[in-house]
This record gives C-alpha cells, sequence and structure tokens, in this order.
C-alpha cells in the first residue's frame, strides 16, 4: 500500500488516442473504480450507524480508511481472480486497514455484487457529468455554426451524389439536434444504488439486527447521492441496459457530424477544415482531420459493447455466472470511449473551419443539374408536364455532354424565353425551408 | 399438401418457430409493408390535397387505389435491385394504377426515402401495439404468480450454487418488473413521419406551390397518426435507435424469465414446468421447454440487430449509401423477433406450473447450509464473531462431510444449546424482506 | 398486378434489394431449406436401406416422396412453433405421404437437429457454390481492371486527404487480393453431414440394429455428397463458425471496394462511375452508385450476424436450448446477403468505368505537394536532412498561400537551380513499387 | 523517460479478472506495445542497413536505443492524442535518444501504419504462442478425462431435460474436438510484417535510394520473424480478420465446456466441481465455479469485439480513417480475453472432479424413460411398432405418475415375459456409440 489511489497511473491507453487523457478516462479508471468501491463500503457502514446498527466510530473509521489509506489496486485485482470479482481482496484490505475493532462492520450483511454494482453506478455518474458537458459544449458550438452559416448554401449530397442545395446551417442545425437528443437520453437514465445482500433478499441485514431492509437501502442510496432502487437488481438489469443504450445513441450521435467532416473535409471537397488538424509521420503538409477520425472509430465500437450489455440481461438467478462479468469492461469502455469523444466533438465543433465559398463553387459542379428537380416542377404548369420533364432531361443531357451551364443549354429554348432562368436555376435559390427548419430547430434548448 | 414447394407464400418463417404465426408476423411481413408504402403515398397526396395543392380527385384516386388495387410485392421486390430500393417500382405501379390524370400527384415533391421511413413507422406502431399487449398480458400473469408464491420458499442460486433462501413471489415480481420496464421503454419511443424531400429541405413542395411547408408536414402526419418531425430525418436516426434500444431490452427483459425458467425446468430441478411443453421427435416422453428456449434465441439474436442499427447513426451526407439499406431488415427483423417473444412470454407466463413442494425439498440439499449466513450472523453477538465464523465454518464442514442436517451437528455444541436451532436453521424463516419486496413491486402499474 | 397483397410470394424480400431475385436467394429460402430437410431425410433412409437395414422399397418410396410431393411450407413453418423446430411436422407429413408401410423408416434413429444441421448444411454447399462463382467473376474482372490500369496514376489518400500517388492498378489488384482471400476461406470451409440421434450416440441407430454406426455416417455423407464429420456435432459447433468467419471475412472483402467506389464515385471526385447507376424517385439526372450501396449495407449486417452464431458455439448440453435456435435466420441470411453481394460485385466489376484523366488531374489538387515527402527525401542528399526540410516545407507553405504549383515556387530557389525540379514534383514519377507489387498480386491465381 | 518499458505497470485490470495477470496480459499490455512498436522501428533501420541503405552505426544505435532505453509509455499515449496515433509521438522520442547523427535513419520511409500493424502483429505472436500452449495443456488434460471416463455413464441433455445416456468420456472428448479445432485455426493465422509507406507504394524508399523494395520488406519481416506480405495491407485487413475470427472461435470453443461444467456444477446436479471453487463475500461455504464463470464471461464478450474487426475491413482508400483506429483495443482486448480464457480453461480441465456415482444416480431420476427411445425401438420388432410405441408411452406415463421404475411397470405386461427388461431398461447398457466415437476422437493429435 505505497501508493496513494488518486495517483495510480494504470490506463496509460497507448492504443486510445480516442479518450486517452481526457476527464472521462481519469474518472473510469482503475484508481476511480477502486475508489468507488471504497465509497459504496463507507456509504453502507454509515447507513448501518444512522439507523443504530453500527457504532459510529466503525463508520467513521471505515470512511477514513476509504478516503485516506492508499490501497494497492494491483494487488487487488490480482487476488480478484480467485473469487472472480475485485471486491473480496478490496474488502479484506479494507477490514485490515480499519483494525480489529472496526473491522466486523465492513461490507456487514452485503454481497460483492451489492458493492461492485452501486460503484459501477458512482463511476458512471461521474462519466455521464463530464460527457454531459461536453455535449452542452458541442451543442452550443453547433448552435452558433447553424446560425452563422444558416443560409451558406451547399450541395446537399444523396447515396454521394449531388442532389438539390441545402445550407451548412441546416446541416449543422441537425448535428445539434441529435446532440441534444444524445443529451435527453443520457439525463434520464436512473442510476440507483445496489443493495440486496446475498440473493437479494436483504436477509442478512435482518439478520444483523435491522428491522426495516427499506430505511437501509434509503440511507444507504442518500449517502451515496444515487437513486434509491425499486428492487435488487442483480438479475434486473435496466440500469445497465439504459446505459448501454444511451452511450450507444450517444456514440452514434457524435458520429454523423464525424462522418460528415470526414466527407466535407476531404481533400476533393474541402469545405470544412478542423480547427487543429492532425499531422502526419510522412508527410509534413497532411492536416489530418484527426477529431473526426477517432470520433468515428468510437461510433464503430460502440455498438457491439453495447450488444454485450444487452446480451448480459438475460441472467439466470438470483446473480449470474458470466453474464454479470461481462458487464464490467464494455460498460467502462463505452463511458470512457463516449467520454473521449465528447471532448473531441467540443473540439471539433469550437475550431471547425467552414469554406463557404467552396461550398457555393461546388453548387456549379454539375452543370445546374443540382437544379433539375425545382425546373422540372417549375416547367410544368407552364409547358406540361410531359413536355416539361422531355425537355429537362434533354437539357441536361447536352450540359453535361457539352460541359456547359444547364441555364446556357435552357435560353437555347424557344418556349423559355419569358421566363427569369438565371433566377430559376440559381442553386441558391433553391434551399426551400432550410433557413425555416434552423430556425426552428435552433429554438430548442 | 396443396401447393408445390416453389410456390410456397410469403414469410413462411419456416426457419423462425420464435415468430412465425404470430400477430407481429403479419404486421411486418411483405404485404404489411408494402401496404405501409401504399398508405404513406395516399396521405401524402390527401395532405397536398388539403392545403389545396393537389385536386380532391387525385387525393381519393391514390387513396382508392393503394387501398383496393394488389399490387405485385414480389416484382416490386425484384424491381428494386435497380435503384436500391422498392419506392421507385412502387410509385411506378401506382402512378400507373391511378392513370395518367392524377398520376403527376404521386410521390410529388417526395423522395424514396420520406416513404420509406415513414412506412417503417407505420409497421413499427403495428407491432409495438401488438407487442405492449402481450407485454401487458405477461405482466399481468406474472403478477398473479408473484402474489401467488409471496411466500413459495425457494433456494436462491448465485453462479449456479445455493446461496440462501428467497421465494417465488419475489423472483415473479422481479420478472414483472422487467417487463414493465420494457413496455415504458417501448411506449416512449416517438414515431415520427418523415418528409424533406430529395434532401431534406422540402424545396420541391415549394417548387410545387407550397407556402407552408411545415403545414404539409402536420397533415400529412395526421393522416397517418404519427409524431410529427422537429426535423427532416433521414440522417438523424433519432427514431431508428430508440427503436433499436428499445426492442433489444424488451428482448433482454423477456429473455431473463426464460433464461430462469430454462434453469428451473431443468430435470434436476423441476421446479417450474412450462404449461404446454414441446414435443421431441426422437423421445416422446419428453416435455421440453420450447416457449423458453424460443424466447432465449430472441434475446440472443436482438442485440447484436440492435447493434447494426446503432452503429447506421453515423451516416453520411444528406441520405446516405449504405447505412440506410443497412437498417431495414435488421428492424422489422427485431420488430418481429420481439414480437413473438412477447406472445410466447404471455404464453409461458400463463401457464407455468411451480412445483412449491420440490421447491421446499431442495432447501435442504446443502444439510443446511443455505442458512450459514444467518447462523454466522447471529451466533456472533452470542459467541464472539470470531467464535461464531469458526464455529459455524466447522459444523458445516462436518454437516457436508457426514451427510446430515447442520441442525444436528449443531445441536452437539454446548455453547448453543439455549438457542431455538430449528428456528434458526429453518430456511423458510429466512426469506428477509423477500415479501415485502414483492408487495411493493407489485404495487406498480 | 395481378396477385392481392395478402397471397404474396416466398421470401418476396421487399426490405432486401440487396439479395433479392438473386440466385443465393433462391437457393436458401423456404422452399429450398425444406427441399433441404426432405433430402436429408432421404438420404438417411437410402443409407440405412444400403447397410440392410430398411427395405429398399422404403428408400425408394421416401425418395420419391421427398422429391415430387408439394409439402405445404406454410403448414410446417406454422406447425413448428410447437416443438420449436420445423423437423417434427415435416416428418410428419412426410411419413404420412409415404404410406403405413414405409412411414417407419421415416427419420428412423435420427434427431430434428440430425436433419435441420444436414439441410444448412444442403443450403449452404449450394450457395457457397454461387458464391464461389460470383467471387471467381469479380476477380477476374478486378483482375483485368488492375491490368489495364497497371500504370494509371491517381492521388493515394490517407486518412481522407491526399498523401502521395498510387495507381488504379494497385488498388484493383488490392481488390482483387481481398477477393481471392475470400475464396480461399470460403473453399476450405468444411460442411459435414450431422447424425448422432438423440444425444449424439448413436445409440438409437444400435437400437434398430445397426452394428456400425459408422459406416451409416459414412453412407449417409456419402448419399449428400457432405463430409463425414469426426463426431456428432450438435454442440461443437465448428462447422457453423467457420462458415460465419468466413462468410464475414468476405463481406467485409468486398465492402472495401465498394467503400472505395463509393468515394471515387462522388461528384466531387468522379475517379470511377458504376456502369449501371442506379435512378433517383425524386432527380432524374443522378446517377447513384447502388451496387456499391447495397454491397456496403451487406458489409455493415454481416459482422453482427456473424457474432451471434460465434456466441451460439458456447452452447450447453447434447443439444442446447436457444443457442441452437438463434443459428439458422442468421446463417440464411449471411448467406444470402454475402450472396446477393457478391453477384453486385461481380456487376460492379464488370462494369466499372474508369476516369483515368480525372485522375491524373487531381494529382495537381495540392499544387505538388503530394510529392513532398519525395522532394524532402531526394533533396536531403544535396542541401543535407535539416535544409531539405526546411526549404520543402517552406516553399509548400508559399504554394498553398499563393495558389501556385510547388513546382514553381521551388524554381525560385537558387540552390536548386541544378536539379531537374519538373521530373522530381511529377507526381505520375513518384508511384515506387505500384507497378511492380501490381504485377506480383497478378500472378495469383 | 524515467522508467524501463517493462516495468511499466499499467492495465492494472481490476474489472478483468478473466485475464489480470495472465501471461497474456503482460505480453498484450501498453508496456508490450511499446516495446513491439520500437522493435518494429530497429527492424526497419536495420533492414536498410543490411541493404547498404542506413549506416551500420544507426541501425546499432536504433536497437540499442529501442531496447535500452525506458520511454514514457504515458507521455506517449497522451502525445499520442494530437495525431490520433502514438507512433509519432514515439518516433520522436525514439530520434531523441538515438541523437542528431543517427536520427534521420528512424522510421526513414515509414508511415505510422507501418509500424503500428508490424507492432499489432508482434504482439499477436506473442499472445497467440501463449494462448496455443495453454490450448495444449488443456487439450491433454481433456484427453486423460475422456480416456479415464471413457465409460462413465450419464444423462445426455437436450433442451434441458434428460433425453438418453451418453458418457463423460465423449463428453470431454468432443471438448477436446473443440479445443484442437481452435488450435488448428490459431495456428494458421499468417502474421505479416507491414512495409508500405505512405500510402502503400513504397515510394519513399525509392527516393531513399532503395532500388528493390521487395529486398527491403524481406529484410525487414526477416529481422520480425514475421511472415513476409504479399501486398502493403493497410486497407487489405486479412490478417486482422483472420485473427479476429480465430480468437472468436477460440472464445467459443473454450464456452461449450464453461457452459458444460456451469450446468453439471449446479447444486442439484453436482456432476462435476471445479478443483479450485471461488470463495464468496457473504457465504463461506460455498465454492463457486469460479474459472468456468470467466470463461463463459470471455465467451459473452468476444464475438462483438470480432464484429467491430469484420466491419474495419471495408476501410476506405489507402489508409482509413476511423475503421483502423477501431481496431486496436478491440484486438488487444481480444488476444487477452482469450489468453486469460485458455489459462482458466487449463486450470478448468486440469482440476476438474468428476463425480461419476451422482451421474450414474442421476440416470434413474426419470424412472427409466431416459431409454424409452430404446425400448420403442426393441420392442417393435417384438410386438408391432404400433403396438409398441403404444405400450412404452403408456408405461411411461404410469411410471411418472406413479413414481415406479419402468422397468417395474413393464414387468406386468404379459406380452413381455421373455424378454430381459433389466437388460433393456439400464441406462448404462444403452450408450450407443459413444465409446468408439471416444477412441476416434482421442486418435487425433
Amino acid at each position: 500500500m505505497t501508493e496513494p489511489v488518486d495517483s495510480v497511473d494504470s490506463d496509460a491507453g497507448l492504443l486510445a488516442p480516442g479518450w486517452t487523457g481526457s476527464p472521462a478516462s481519469a474518472a473510469t479508471g482503475n484508481g476511480a473504480f477502486l475508489q468507488a468501491l471504497l465509497d459504496a463500503e463507507a456509504a453502507l457502514t454509515r447507513a448501518q450507524a444512522g439507523l443504530g446498527l453500527a457504532p459510529a466510530e466503525a463508520a467513521s473509521a471505515v470512511s477514513v480508511a476509504a478516503d485516506a489509506v492508499g490501497f494497492d489496486v494491483r494487488s487487488i485485482a490480482l487476488r480478484a481472480r480467485a473469487g472472480g470479482n475485485p471486491v473480496i481482496p478490496m474488502v479484506a484490505d479494507l477490514t485490515a486497514a480499519v483494525g480489529a475493532e472496526h473491522g466486523p462492520y465492513v461490507h456487514r450483511g452485503a454481497t460483492s455484487q451489492d458493492i461492485m454494482d452501486t460503484a459501477m453506478m458512482l463511476v458512471a455518474r461521474a462519466a455521464l457529468d463530464l460527457i454531459l458537458a461536453d455535449l452542452e459544449r458541442t451543442a452550443r458550438a453547433l448552435g452558433r455554426l447553424a446560425a452563422a452559416h444558416r443560409d451558406t448554401v451547399m450541395p446537399g449530397r444523396t447515396l454521394t451524389q449531388h442532389a438539390v442545395p441545402t445550407t451548412f446551417g441546416l446541416k449543422a442545425a441537425g448535428w445539434r439536434s441529435l446532440v441534444l437528443d444524445a443529451r435527453d437520453r443520457l439525463t434520464t437514465v436512473r442510476l440507483p444504488a445496489q443493495l440486496g445482500g446475498a440473493a437479494g433478499t436483504l436477509a442478512a441485514f435482518n439478520a444483523f439486527g435491522t428491522e426495516d431492509t427499506q430505511a437501509l437501502v434509503t440511507a444507504y442510496a442518500r449517502e451515496l447521492g444515487l437513486a434509491e432502487p425499486a428492487l435488487p437488481w442483480h438479475t434486473l438489469r435496466t440500469p445497465i441496459a439504459d446505459l448501454a443504450g444511451a452511450l450507444a445513441f450517444t456514440a452514434g450521435a457524435l458520429g454523423k457530424p464525424a462522418a460528415d467532416v470526414l466527407t466535407l473535409a476531404r481533400t476533393e471537397i474541402a469545405e470544412v477544415t478542423e480547427g487543429a488538424g492532425g499531422g502526419s509521420s510522412a508527410m509534413p503538409h497532411k492536416a489530418n482531420p484527426v477529431a473526426a477520425t477517432l470520433i468515428a472509430a468510437s461510433a464503430r465500437r460502440a455498438p457491439g459493447l453495447a450488444a454485450t450489455l444487452y446480451a448480459s440481461m438475460a441472467a439466470e438467478d438470483e446473480r449470474p455466472a458470466g453474464a454479470w462479468h461481462a458487464e464490467w469492461e464494455p460498460l467502462r469502455e463505452l463511458l470512457r470511449l463516449v467520454g473521449g469523444a465528447a471532448g473531441h466533438a467540443a473540439e471539433l465543433a469550437e475550431g471547425l473551419w467552414v469554406n463557404a465559398d467552396t461550398m457555393r463553387e461546388h453548387l456549379g459542379l454539375t452543370q445546374g443539374l443540382i437544379v433539375s428537380e425545382r425546373l422540372a416542377a417549375e416547367l410544368a404548369p407552364v409547358l406540361g408536364r410531359a413536355r416539361a420533364k422531355e425537355l429537362v432531361t434533354r437539357a441536361a443531357k447536352l450540359a453535361v455532354a457539352e460541359n456547359r451551364p444547364l441555364v446556357d443549354v435552357l435560353g437555347e429554348e424557344q418556349e423559355l424565353t419569358d421566363l427569369d432562368l438565371a433566377d430559376l436555376t440559381d442553386p441558391t435559390r433553391y434551399t426551400g425551408s432550410a433557413g425555416a427548419l434552423t430556425d426552428r430547430a435552433l429554438e430548442r434548448r
């Protein structure tokens, strides 16, 4: 026990530029998790003391030890193999640390899973707070982008091809709406304390003298600032599944703007640039969209991790052999992946350079065909639908074949001389409700 | 044996006893999906007519054709390959069916994805209604089981081993709480109509004369009874991801009781029996827990399907090339898998035989060690904690080694003669708060 | 429009343009699967007859019925719910069809899983044959592309940015190598018949008079043209897992060229075009990369399906409750997804238009910075490494800032007057070993 | 740079009793990975020196620094965020360590991915060696179990119910065959070095003076003891996908015996016991099947990790933005999960206690119905098939209803007086080919 808990430098994360060094990484690391285990134990003893079931001195002793003693996370991790979880050796060390008098009040009546699950909720809460703060930052920056570019026209792209014009404002507003959806889902996940004893009946607490186990559960949850569980949830894994879903959602919600940035930052497109592109070891001139890349990588990984957690819901008996054990690392990984991604998303949104001129130039890449939908619609009342369609189709072919603007080709048509073709074929005049949709989306708080 | 093999009918589901023949299967089949596509088109024309943007006669004609004409789902499916989705050939057939006069008002201003996404929401709504009804049935049956067996004591099992006693009532109440959690999550999924036009700006509707596209979206959603979208969600896939999460949750929630039934129905355990066990092709005497088996299979498959849907959130551009196309079958499969599982769960819950005598007998399988936790706790104040633990441990070893009840072994201890050992070692007296927890859980509606 | 919606035909695949109508779809449909079940039964009776354990007439009768009688797949599917698999009702129908005399020799000694697993292998074999043929077509077409474009220079792109030049030949040769890797993996999957009886001991065959069960297994496998199993593999799922892995591999191998085509076909890039692009319901001018889109969608879905199959390896007992049942649909779906993707890949490869001029033009998009790596390397021996790096970095900045070719900027440097800068900065002269690698890769057969 | 690489105590693994402290954990940790990165760099410089492209002194200097200097893994990990991978800061530190003279020969011509991918192969090789050794240990122990229990009869169980007898020998032989299948798949995975330069053309090596890049690739691979790649595989991810498949297979192959042990170790079944069961924090008497639990947890997690890796095959361009970055942690996690599971499997197999008496007792649990299949078969020639089936079915019902052995019920039947009913109903006489199958399976090496 040579190191304090808070300086345990594990989780070096050499393979994880997506989350290494992020606040979420620290909040979910081995040190933080060990502290959460200790906090859960201390809260349990304090809750018992508050109900007269343990001496106040024991509660103090456990609390002090949990806070101040540097337990050896590596040693506990290694000894966890024997029983299959780290609570057993942690309890041994904590019991030893508080001494013979107070030792009996450590972990009294609890089962390992009570402490592990509670610690997981504590760690999740800390990580969610960080994630939510970064989502708010991201949403604010995206809101600014959307407002600033409300009328910045760019090609709308579908199945990789220019379709009709859109605006960067609408795109950014859409990104923001996803981020807010993620925020709303994370905010509503309920994080309950876990307390059930060996098989979820709370029986040991009765044996130790508690008349009212519900009062104990209430006090325990209150000590930790966690929600009170309706039932022990050793094999009713709603909190884990809800976290899985909300975190996979968030990874996907951030993955959408990342996918767009990766497309729009391509050398040929160059409509956006990451504020702080990453260097290359081989080519000094390259400015890689590193943040978008790392967010995209997170979005690729989160669904598989969430799937493992959903699959663990089908857990047999009062406490299962494997389903529970399969949850710990994927849930922690989801928390730090999403935590890292949220931080990168905030940086990305705050630093994104939008090249409005390039967007406008690209509207001309299809020789005006990007407004062919409009032409077909607007000419139909004038020429009849069939004739309008025929004329537009022919003109479009000609424009492409001869590499001429559609407006010029159409200008040669006698039937159209009375029309304001320049206006009708101006992509910046064909953005539909993009502005109104952006405005409305930005009203959401 | 009336049909040749090669003319078999739709979604025959030969490999899917988990959902074949269920209401959810019919509600999500190719026929139902085609109808939903047609309904979306009809609603769009009606919505336009309601705003004066199309003749009322066109709206009637499209609605009649959508309802009455028998379109060829196979032909549409085959022609869907060219453009990558079935809307294009469906629109061609519907346009032909309504004739030259009204044809121009079919699909006017819409993009394929508007119709596909809307149809998916219609199909999802129909399936969710069925699923929710079966979850209610399941919850009611489980509530009855929990109440009836509030005090039916059975071994609590952890990591496959007897731990301490619990009750079947608490177990069933826990199953019910998961089912209600699933219900709550499915109920809150918002199913919006989709309408955005080619790139989500609703621009074509302007070109066709709509001043107020929002009014059109409102009318369209109202025609369909779907929620109104805040933004076109072609690449803001919140509704799909929410469905994925809620359905994976439900599969897991039903997978928990299935896992327990599979365990408790084992030949050696036989504490529960499926009301209608399935036969075997080789052994006429076997009564297999078929419903639990099929539910368990669904729970194994749902997470991977949900993962694919979460991964599709990271969709590039205004409409993506692949991410969207990867959603259709997994979402449909999730709906019918969960639909089938919910039906089987209702049957399982309603028909489950609970063998309370066997449960009680099994409490004795460990020679009384199932209450060793209690003994250690209760003897501590009498003997001191260390002595109590030592004595219980020694007695437990002896009981196992000599195959004698723990109560008999303890009866030989001088120190314990004043205690009511029969009571202290009675497993049915060590159920803790199981009854109170059950009562409280059953209050939830 | 001849059929009403509710009588649509089998596996219509309305949501599956990725595989509907493909040969693999027909080979894996409900009709084909039912036929495979019947073929397995017929082979079993014939194998028993061959060893004198059943009358030759019975074998003939079963074989004739299996081939000629039209069984009702929908009815069988519906009745499969009771026992949890379709073999039980299929055996009932087949037994009835062959009549009272020969009926006893139908399914004699087998368990449902013997027949299901064998049928799955038969269906897999048929689908693999089709897939392999399409992979060969794809590889041939890619080989032609690689040879034709051995020296077609294009930008090499990394993290979405131009890096250094490469050739389209090398890219196509790489695609081909992946396709050949997929072929090799699919070719080596072993597809054994399944025969074990109720619990994998073959005991019933002894009871029915077989002395040498191994001879029976051999004869059965030979009748079907399947490999002979070393052990009954009811819960030793090597064949299923190997199929899962090889099919997920193939989906990914085809997903790589699809991802590249989707990028290179972008409006701004337009270096390749699908020969037969798909139309759009809203924009007549669009030529969407539909084949690549559908292949990409398959690649997104296959890993999740394979994961479910890998997870089913952990199957308890002699035959499991759920793990096996979870295999059927994912394996079939993998076969037809990959079958559809292979067909689309062959079309894509055979029809791809390569726009070499556009590729060459794009080499200039970075003002020559695409060869900065070369310059730094080649100038180092002349100027010293530090000076070379400094000079190249400064020139690169200037070229970008002033929008001038790097060669012009460098031409102003006194130190470089003796160098052939035009050659040194010519991207088409900096393709390294691309040609040699292409040649070598094409030697593989 | 205060710590030597080999004492970096990261990866404390508090949440990972499944692999913490295992040899595979050490072989795949951050320290080992950093060393592999350094080894790859040193090999590259040596290979260049061997071809006269770099001074021998530079090669020595880099090799010495790679071996002896303690680089700061945490610092490198943190600085990896800027460029998105750890190679860039590692190269900076290594270059600084070798000094100005030799610095230019560090990483010369390579791209980050060359080094990362090569390091991944080195780490994979080390981990595979450890895994293979543990699989061999496991297979040997299972072979001994199978031989020792060749004739230990136990209930064969299907869909959780007793079906017909089998032997523990056949079960253990089946487990062993899966382990050998896993070994064979892991053994055949090809682990190539990676060398392609910025975009896979090896062009920089030409620029630095290499005429024959193939010779360089050969030398580099030889230095590392890795296979020589046919092509640079930056986006041809066959080695990664093959590892994913083989590791997911192995996790599943070990998951099968774990699932069986978890079932057979249940309190009510108790046919096997883990040699070293794990303790419980709440119940001192419990001996949990901890090894099987941790192996089962690994089998639950591996498929999702493999799915992420398969999905990364569809990587765009010459080097992708996200697909590659998503591989590192899942592949490492798979290696250490499977490494931990293989170690636990070896311990489990070597220490498993088989309770043959309990197995035999359980054969009687169904009152003899476990041999009803045999009776129906053997009585058919005597009584006629219909009569035999009727009689067995009736007797079975009676046996269950009256809780009497089937042999007694049948003894009352006049028609059967001539038969040796005791023999016919003896479960130990109805093991079919279990012995022969076991013998044959054990011949495999």
